[in-house]
């Protein structure tokens, strides 16, 4: 589906076109074509391949998803893929999308759900300064408008480590704080997976050799970087703080553990005590002079009450109890 | 065995030809020959050789197993080993195909079990305008026939964790998921060991300096290190989650431990305490009131009861039993 | 805020002046202006960028916090932003800090809380044949200032590390512990992440191609570097000692866990026997000699009170109690 | 002692040498002198470090057991030092092979036990074509000689590994694996530093810049290289899994513990109730009707039977028991 | 405290000299002076400094402790900061040194204990044609000397490892083990952070460009690196396997620990077979026969004898006792 298809001049918004006209605003000199589409269909993306002269493999990788993002050259061209990744209620969703970017053209192809870039286009259209650098300052508008997405999931993911730190060293919450470490370190895995990889291929546009396309706009493609950079840090941080999670929950278990089986054993020991001593009275000689007493039950019931309520206080004391 | 020697000529199949007449078509222009073998013998290999110039070790990695998978340049030719991975039965089975190219000439040798590649032949010659570039081509569509198998395989083990993961927080599955685990790990290492020195190999293809048979081939050959860089982000991804599901699986046994403990604490208290109250209406006091009394019996069964009840509620509510 | 807006001729201060002073000093040779900003808004900001023909996104940058410590070129300025860690009663505190630096300027903008720099003015006023160096040198000065200041806070963090590991063989403490340490893993990653990408961004100020205003400096940024490495060895140090500290908790807590085992078995053992006996003796057989004799029952007494003694002193000697 | 001291030519076993003949062969063109040494005393070696010019540190490294596997270059000649690894009773051996390849010559010094060079020798002497290459083809050789006595040992940890592993989930074996395991550890890391810090030194005989006596045998050193890779990554595998497979015993240790625990807490629970109803029938109230039954007492019996015997059931069916 | 100061020309001793006669020693053709000192104040080092021209930074460095090894080029001269390891009562002690070598001079500067270098000074004397080279082979020397103290350190280290490992396997030696291992890690720590950094630097003085003082001791060099690489393979060894010995120990306290839940198992199902025989036989039922036998009770503890050997007996067989 074809979202907009809009030409520019001298970073000014010409008007909506339609994709015939595509080949003559590209053959005008400071103009150039913002095509974005919307789960395209082959016969839409073959159209665009033959009038952009998009390569072959790079068609198949926009219209098929669970690509690695990743950056290509072609010539004077780039291809790149990004992940879309946002939260929706605990969950992560992830979409892909695909830009073409050359001299006089840029194709942005979005598979699946997520927000699209109707913000991004208005915004670079106030400012024709900026646009008027072409489809280089698109794809950082493109990009840095992913990158900008993922910082809320970063702080979500920092919100619910912290959230389980809080309980980690509570007793009983072992159980849950692990079901929750485990999903959160497969959510912290898929956000790297996109970043990462973002962050190398955005690596390419700026620095040393750099396609000709971005040379003018390296400084945007570092800022870029920058926030992938800070992203990839947090994230390493996260991960290595969830290991540690991991291992302190298995000695909290550990620990609690022994302080039931302290409990136990100190009950074990009271009990223990008054059983005796009951088997003691209990015992069938004929010579047990307390037997006779005329006080003797309730002094017995009396001494085992002893027994184990001093018992009990030590145990108290040595905090087994 | 031979399986296939045909001669090609401007990317269109001429005919099937005999091992005698590869000399000569070698030798016009625009025509290469393919040649695929399954577990040749040391003869007909050494006919081979002899036709393609082949270098001694590399024929001896061809027709030994066990192989690494690599890439190696001899002047102008090049030789490639690939292993072949397929999951039968929750058994990964592997296979090993080495691959000369030349000016002129592709050779296959497939060892072992696994499928064969006349579907890549067949596909090849359906495009004419691709196989035209020569044995280059042919080495890119085995490749990328050998890697697409090695996606089916990825979604196997990930198809395995996640099953694993569904019952991992349950109770009384550790062992059965440890077994699965470690078996897990060792088939994805095998895949590992299969995928990722073919990228660091296929890595050679593309980008700076490449041999001079591939030159015009790169963007299909980046296309190939691509999946492959997909299928190691994978198989990164199974290894650090089987990692924190193994130390996630010894946590739960540890928390249902106590759990059992925390049971087996509260049933012995409740035990403890009937076998005192018995224990002390058996003593042999001659002034026992109680044992007189007329309801004494049922008495002490229903005190009995009430403390065991009492004691019962009370580990209930605390989440004991 | 500006905190000093100060211009220095040949190393030495001329005098305070205003922004709109500022161009026609810059313009003078051998003489430069160093302006600090605490907390600036926006309009202020906007004012220095002017000035210094400072980029867009770098002032971005230094106005909003939580960013990565790095260093960026624009032509010949230089754009550095570091983090000051320091610690307020056991918890770290974390301040950001940006400077421009190029011909003829230097402009500090310090974010939030922390000391100012004060006292590195000050020392820099004191040695005029290091400030004739210019810019480069206050840039130094501040960046040395800064890492200075981690030497006390990875001071503290070993001294804590020192203080838990004096505990973690101690029963009983293992809980505490476990906390500490986790609480010292994130203080100690918070301060890797300030030093580690400043000294990446501090490697790139000496050695191979170096910013043209630094060149004369470079022996300073190397001894910077220095520092940071030490400081990033040094939390590698405590890093790995954590895990194993970890390791070593989880353990002690098991060992522990098993002498209390052994202490609960024997224990158990004792008072077993004793109610056996009790037990036997309680038996309603008709024939039962000792239950008659006169002494049977202080016998029967001394007899249990034999038994578990000698089990207690058994015990004892291998060591279960 | 000299083991062997031979004159080659064009490849061709010409005479055994004395060794003050060396000089005037390796003048000849086409000549090249191949001694080999086992545990040379200082003098021997003196003789041939005058003879082929070694350098002093070479010679000292070469009497000295205990290096690293390596190797140098010094001017036209190699010096190489490798490890030879051998597996005896389920122990590894390891002697330490030095071998310094110049124009003209090849002194090969082996010390300690192991395996001499003869058959390698022997092979050499019937292929006067490739020995022709002079002494890189025999540098290559020795090479090629002890790294395949490098994968029996591979192929044996990989079989005690496995062993090991069919063992893991079988109870009651966790302390015999973990000392298999830890023994285990120690041997691959053995072998692993006989074998990486030689791959690294081989990866300099092929490639970009080789040394000029290896300029024409590069394909047979990268040969060697890939033995070694190949090694290395098996290595890395047992590697890897002896760590999983530590984390699954002691997982499999908690299992079998927890399953004990229920065990116990079954049979606790059958006992305890007998001992309750025994207790019960026990207590002397003057009141209990059953008592006095006729048939009271085998009903006892029995109640108490089926009491257990239904508790043993329903653990039965639970799996507890 | 000047140690030492002397004059060399031609690689042979002249005299001791005094400070002020440096200048015109330095100034002589083929002759050089090597001062040694041993905690100057800072007034000697300002001597010092303004004799051969030391970098500001550097001084500071050599004479403030805590600096982590590593080399800096100030134009011609070098300075070398390492540390000295050895074992002391089964403590580590650290002392460090300084060492500024530049054409015509070498001055080092050691700080608190540790052996000092009157060995090394000597056997440099006794071969001139070494010292003749110049101050590179002073600081060659030096550096060899240190780096041959690390030996008999990680000597030490690796018999402490093995003596851990002779035991980990006893049981009741966990803890002391633990303990053991904790504080070999801190010390191969310890011995890590003297070479690490130290190879890393001498890395610079031999191969690709090195600096000019150096360039004809490149093989003494090259020899020190590949020591002090053998120290880095011994600790990582010794660190791997401290890792794996930390698990073991973990594994064989969880194993102990189920092996004294087997015996108390066993102990209690003994006790509790016995005590529920004595129950049953204390119950009152007017109806016992047994209790009337002539050897009822006799029998009665012969059947309370059996059954307890009779479970007794099992669990030996079952391995439980």
């Amino acid at each position: 589906m074809i979202i907009n298809c809009v030409a520019y001049e001298q970073g000014r918004r010409l008007r909506d076109i339609q994709p015939h006209e595509i080949g003559e605003h590209m053959a005008r000199p400071n103009c150039f074509v913002w095509v974005a589409l919307h789960d395209p269909d082959a016969a839409e993306m073959a159209e665009f391949q033959a009038l952009f002269d998009l390569h072959e493999l790079a068609v198949e990788d926009a219209l098929r998803g669970g690509q690695r993002p990743k950056l290509e050259e072609y010539d004077e061209a780039l291809f790149v893929i990004m992940h879309m990744i946002s939260m929706r209620e605990d969950q992560l969703e992830s979409g892909q999308v695909a830009v073409f970017a050359g001299p006089g053209y840029v194709l942005s192809v979005r598979l699946h759900p997520g927000r699209g870039f109707a913000a991004v286009r208005q915004r670079c259209e106030h400012e024709p300064r900026h646009l008027k650098q072409g489809p280089a300052f698109v794809l950082y508008a493109l990009l840095d408008a992913i990158v900008d997405r993922y910082f809320p999931v970063v702080e979500a993911l920092e919100a619910e480590l912290e959230s389980i730190e809080d309980r980690i060293f509570v007793k009983g919450t072992a159980r849950q704080s692990l079901e929750r470490l485990y999903q959160l370190k497969r959510q912290t895995m898929q956000l790297k997976h996109a970043a990462m990889p973002l962050a190398e291929a955005v690596s390419h546009l700026f620095g040393g050799r750099v396609p000709a396309l971005c040379r003018k706009t390296r400084e945007y493609f570092r800022d870029v970087y920058d926030h992938l950079h800070r992203i990839e840090s947090a994230v390493d941080s996260i991960r290595e703080m969830i290991i540690t999670a991991i291992q302190v929950n298995l000695s909290m278990v550990a620990i609690d553990e022994g302080e039931v089986h302290k409990r136990l054993a100190a009950w074990a020991a009271i009990f223990a005590v008054a059983t005796i001593l009951a088997g003691i009275w209990g015992m069938n000689f004929a010579h047990m002079p307390e037997l006779d007493w005329r006080y003797g039950y309730p002094l017995a019931l009396l001494m085992m009450g002893l027994a184990c309520g001093g018992l009990y206080r030590r145990f108290r004391r040595t905090g087994w109890l």
